[in-house]
């Protein structure tokens, strides 16, 4: 049996930062070709392995090649997180939970199981950990839909072996305030746009947020101020005040839906010439527990299911039609940090929950 | 008698924009040297012009020498405000307002009163219309406070021939609020130092300005919020918002009363690590109208008289001990403003009555 936390390692050495995967892929490229139950189709910097033994279900299983930046400290062993180490059972190292571990054993289902009971499709994408418009799967989505065609996917973002379901939507809204200039000494010639943002400050503090449950998974919606500016000089009453909000929203509501119920909530606060502009907008994704293939993975093992209330990749998948969830190894806690690691026990518990759904 | 909107408009197209006076006093001097009567002393480019006497009172008639930045536009006959152009008895051009029309008046008595009945000191200083630690009046006190010794003193701003009496005091704070990072999609992890602006916004934007009497002039206090941010990334709950706020204050206060006032009704609002700065503060001026001199300008020239709610340099006289008045010529309101124009009859109203004071 593969030892996949030396796998997990011998990933993570093969340092891999957004826009810096290209040798990454080069070699995994290289491991797959030399695989003769795969057919692989390498898109920019993605990769798309794929059996074809006719099986009734194709089960998509997809992550992300790069890494965010190599944490340089001198505090740390070695002064970087750039490489891994190894203490007893656990890897550090930058990747080594989101998400090198998922590939790990994403590549050795790969290399050990030649016929598997459902058609597999690996995709290895490129740069996830920047922003949307560099993603590599939105760049497969519009070149070569038809390399991700399948019943259901599976991303291998750390969700520390539970089924992290589906995600929530997010939408950032900008809201511009009017005002009046005026001197400060003559405050009442003009109207004070700063001034304005206090009911709707003080709505957004006292929302309650929404808590829909669906197939089981308890979402939580959320709704928060992230950006605020607004000023002219020091002496002079600011007639315009800029607000950035950031609403993640459950997957029982559309986009058009939850754009709706802001805007509603928002109205009454609202004059002719102020606006709020939708600045940003990701789609959510039902959590699909229902789907036959996804159902066995949770039933089969027993695993803890909760709802994603951030947002991932499997939402593209929901926009092709795909129903997805997320599945993989490493605590999401600790993702993105100086200190990620991993355990081996939670490597092995997610790769044996896959292995056993796929032979 | 003079024409003294013929000499205003000499005045105006001697060019002196802040920190470009130089020519502009050079020549103020080199007039004022010429008058024999007076004790002419320059220290940088502030010029002191006294008459030694030994009356009763000592009168400082003081104005500055700068302007606000020339204004290009097409759309202005010439290209620019940057030159005195009289239609009828009205002079347009920079400076035409504020403050050229006091200075033409303070140069016409100089002039033409050799004896007058109280002794005067003519302060003509510099860069007045760019941040305080630049200003010519402060140099002066900071460096030869004997000549600005005095009873009492007019200060030429424009006021339309009204006494705009004292000041009020000025003082901007910064608040600081904290609160804790955390991910939008479990804000419930933080605290979002954003939506703790509301209570605060809430609180100035129903802030009832106090309005006191003092020496029958009534002023107005006010309480405006000037500068607002905060925000880390699109997808994190802030931990940190700056907001900075305005405060005038009437000067039967203290710049520490205000302070205290203004502390006490923020405390509700405020944690351990929130902070109130105070970033710049500038002392109020009370009206002084029952000093004898003032009392005679008011009253035998059947002025009217308002409470000045902007801040002015009479408050640094104010501070060296010397009651002070604003009194001068042309409209405040179009200071600064690319159409500045002043009439005749305004600087003629305030010519006559300071001559009648003095003579």
């Amino acid at each position: 049996m593969t030892d996949l936390l030396a796998l997990t390692a011998e990933l993570v050495d093969r340092v891999s930062v957004s826009f810096e995967e290209a040798g990454f892929v080069h070699w995994l490229q290289s491991e797959l070709v030399a695989l003769d139950h795969l057919e692989v189709t390498r898109v920019g910097d993605n990769l798309v392995a794929r059996t074809n033994l006719g099986r009734e279900h194709r089960l998509i299983l997809a992550g992300h090649t790069d890494t965010v930046p190599v944490n340089h400290d001198p505090a740390l062993p070695g002064g970087s997180n750039g490489f891994a180490r190894i203490e007893g059972d656990t890897l550090w190292g930058v990747g080594s939970t989101d998400m090198k571990g998922g590939l790990a054993i994403f590549l050795d289902l790969a290399r050990t199981v030649p016929e598997p009971s459902l058609d597999l499709t690996f995709v290895f994408y490129a740069r996830e950990e920047v922003p949307q418009e560099h993603n590599g799967l939105a760049e497969l989505a519009r070149l070569r839909p038809d390399l991700l065609d399948g019943d259901c996917a599976i991303l291998g973002e750390p969700t520390d072996g539970a089924i992290e379901a589906g995600c929530q939507g997010a939408m950032r809204f900008e809201i511009t305030l009017a005002g009046a200039r005026a001197h400060t000494a003559r405050p009442w010639m003009g109207r004070n746009a700063v001034h304005r943002l206090a009911s709707i400050l003080t709505e957004l503090a006292s929302y309650e947020a929404r808590e829909p449950s669906i197939d089981g998974c308890s979402y939580r919606e959320s709704l928060q101020a992230v950006h605020v500016e607004g000023g002219i000089a020091g002496n002079v009453v600011p007639d315009r005040a800029v607000l950035r909000v950031h609403h993640r929203y459950a997957p029982d509501r559309s986009a058009d839906q939850a754009e709706a119920w802001f805007r509603e909530l928002l109205a009454p606060y609202m004059d002719k010439d102020d606006s709020i502009e939708v600045i940003d907008s990701s789609l959510a994704c039902p959590p699909s527990l229902t789907h036959p293939v996804l159902q066995q993975l949770r039933d089969h093992n027993g695993l803890e299911v909760r709802a994603k209330l951030g947002w991932t990749d499997v939402a593209r998948f929901a926009e092709l039609g795909v129903p997805a969830t997320n599945f993989g190894s490493g605590d999401p806690a600790i993702a993105h940090t100086r200190d990620e690691h991993v355990h081996r026990d939670s490597i092995e518990r997610t790769a044996a929950a896959l292995r056993s759904l796929v032979t």
